[in-house]
């Protein structure tokens, strides 16, 4: 059964203004489009006005342009996704496992455990790792000799830390998620390959989030660091001695090249593929499924790659691209 | 041992027609060029007619056009490769491991689970969740609370599903699948992110088949949606609030962004990037490695990306494209 | 405590020349700005000479030319980076697990284990697996039925063999790799599909390293090959019946499509897509992110795709592709 909450509360509570009658109760988050009675929505976008001018749900959170669409009461704020992202979790509240230790997690004697810790079923805590408290260690889950996970933070399942990699606080590691695998280091040597060992760790600040899957390297030398509230979405792959700055969010499949700098606050699109060494300033925005093979060194927004046509057409363009080139020779 | 069948069998069985010796029997499948006696080959492009004319098969399914090249007993057919994965079904089956629990699996006493279904080693169904008739949960599987998984179903080892997922029937998801984490979703907050709950599910269909390290995220608020007979290769990323239409297939590596809709049956590539929000017509057709940025109305053929040339050409076409930019400017 | 060594030492060990003092010792490597005392460093690229004049290294590895440049010791070896990677491996030794086999692991009675292997806790080793002499199996892997890892060889954790793959000798895979899922094969039928039973194996030689999350499909009929010193980075999908050639070495994120055979010693980039069906020469470069879509008979350096530009000037690139064609129609 879930909890409701009246209008009038959420709006004291979130710094909303209330357009309606503060006793009508909400249980629920929903889409514009299905909402039902009891349910909250939210206008992010005007483009859906005509979604909000049809919508049921019991109050609809918007901004104070959109307000005058909105035709069931309104709970106004200047941005609306973010108040509904505040309202939504405590609608929709996760529930932490009690502290404890599964029987069937295997876990050194030597690991520092907090009491108020839980360690999952089938996870393994090796030699020296430190666990914080209040932590989560999902089922599955793997934490090599002397990884440390900070306060509040959360391995989901399946999650591998390699040795020595530490975590912040109030991190979220997705299912599938590696820190500290060996970066892809070898010299060459008469046609073979001499691997060269990844003497470095991985540092991961405070609030930061990993996706399903995404492998973060440690480093050749010094770490791989990943800053402060960055958000990494699934899929990623992040190379050894990549920083990456804080706050700044990437979106799946994106892959990170050896000694890349990313800057704070930067939003980084899917699949966008970054050559190593370069230096990425703050605040850009990187558009999905580019190629950047230089440093960028202003704030702005960068792309590049040719959007889908007919297959018949593109390969004129291709054959155009070609003929361009011979005319040069 | 393999068991061996009589061409005549394999005729009468498949609607094949035959042109050989019925009692020539075969026990396995092999390719054109390395089949030995004993081996069933196919022909499914008259490009490698060349191969069929020296194969050492004992039989090799064709279409009627090629018939007159085989060398050998001929198992006529109009779509060999469709005749050929049947008959290697046959030739090759796959044993069903018996029922039962293994004793080391964790599994929470509020899970329903057939008494036909096999719950292999090491892994994990937790509270509620519910596993069908003669479904196989291989070892190291994540099945979390609520998650559901139809009748002969097969997760074969390492496969995650986060609580509340429901599986059709009859489908098959590789190691390290990971289905149902969290959709990638932040609400921007005077430079940093605040998470947006994600309190939708993944709904998928029957006959299924989702591929190693694939991820299919939970939906934000309506559910992420699979449809039925919908294939899926390795390491593609799904997220939240896809729908995948029935009977699409994808090859691997490819990215679709939150809320994006694909058609059915429609034919995508390896590494293709799709933008998010977008829609995708019925029998759409996307060469691999292209970008796609906007909606696709029509069905047909869709392709973008320059093809690979030599290194010092493509500096001159890169140069090329940078001038006829500047030429505008 | 980390072992110490004098210049002396290393410099006839390891076949370098010394300028400087050889009672001096060295105990860890680190980067040319952040060595301090007992530190070993180098210098792979004379773009870097102004860290190298100003370090505090106790020692650093250059070569002839860089030599008169370092303020510090010098160890002069033709490769630095080569000579760099053999002393890392003497400093920085990596420490096998004593033999045995963790009591929460779930090995098969049949299984054949050397008495010299580990088998680490919550790892399952299934029917008929062969693990050599002195192999690390760690925490978590799954080695199905019938596959063998071969002597010295290192599954680093929650690595999945599937029933029959190979592995050769020193080889080294790390978290959640995937050896020997089934490859991506259906055969259209009236709009749905038909599971073709991918019935080869993957054959991987000695030597390997496989990335985190990588994944290498079995093959259709034939297997799948992986030659010997192939280095294979992060994320990376290999197709069924794939090649890759001896000594070749591949970054991460990249795909290669069903049946495409690539040649010895070649250096791919990360994300590249290769199609299906190719056939790469020996000795060939593929620069990041390129889309190979036909074969590549001659050695050399090959690249595609337009780099990163601001988004309004690639808006105009887009545009005019577009009008060089509509000019031709």
């Amino acid at each position: 059964v879930q909890e409701e909450f009246s209008l009038g509360e959420l709006a004291v509570r979130f710094g909303l203004t209330l357009r309606g009658e503060p006793g009508l109760k909400v249980r629920s988050v929903a889409t514009l489009s299905r909402a039902e009675s009891g349910g909250l929505s939210f206008l992010a976008n005007s483009r859906y006005r005509r979604q909000l001018e049809s919508t049921r749900a019991t109050a609809v959170l918007v901004n104070a342009e959109d307000e005058a669409h909105c035709p069931v009461a309104a709970l106004i704020h200047p941005s609306p996704y973010l108040a509904y992202a505040r309202i939504a979790s405590l609608l929709h509240p996760t529930s932490s496992p009690a502290p404890g230790k599964h029987p069937s997690a295997v876990i050194s004697s030597s690991a520092h455990i907090a009491a108020s810790a839980n360690i999952g079923p089938l996870s393994v805590v090796e030699d020296d790792a430190e666990i914080g408290d209040r932590v989560t260690i999902g089922p599955g889950c793997i934490v090599q000799h002397g990884a440390r996970v900070g306060a509040d933070s959360v391995l989901v399942s399946r999650v591998n830390l390699y040795p020595g990699v530490t975590l912040g606080q109030r991190c979220m590691l997705h299912a599938g998620a590696v820190v500290g695998a060996d970066g892809f280091g070898f010299a060459p040597d008469a046609g073979s390959w001499v691997k060269v060992p990844q003497v470095g760790s991985v540092r991961i600040g405070d609030d930061v989030e990993i996706g399903a899957n995404t492998t973060i390297d440690r480093g050749a030398i010094d770490d791989t660091v990943v800053e402060n509230g960055v958000k990494l979405d699934n899929q990623i792959q992040v190379g050894h001695n990549v920083v990456i700055g804080a706050h700044t969010a990437i979106a799946a499949c994106t892959g990170i090249s050896g000694s890349t700098v990313i800057g704070q606050r930067c939003m980084i699109g899917g699949m966008v593929g970054f050559a190593g060494h370069l230096t990425i300033a703050d605040d850009v925005v990187v558009t999905g499924c580019s190629l950047v093979s230089a440093s960028i060194k202003k704030p702005g927004s960068y792309s590049s790659g040719m959007p889908t046509v007919e297959t018949r057409l593109w390969r004129r363009m291709v054959a155009h691209l070609r003929r361009l080139d011979g005319q040069e020779k």
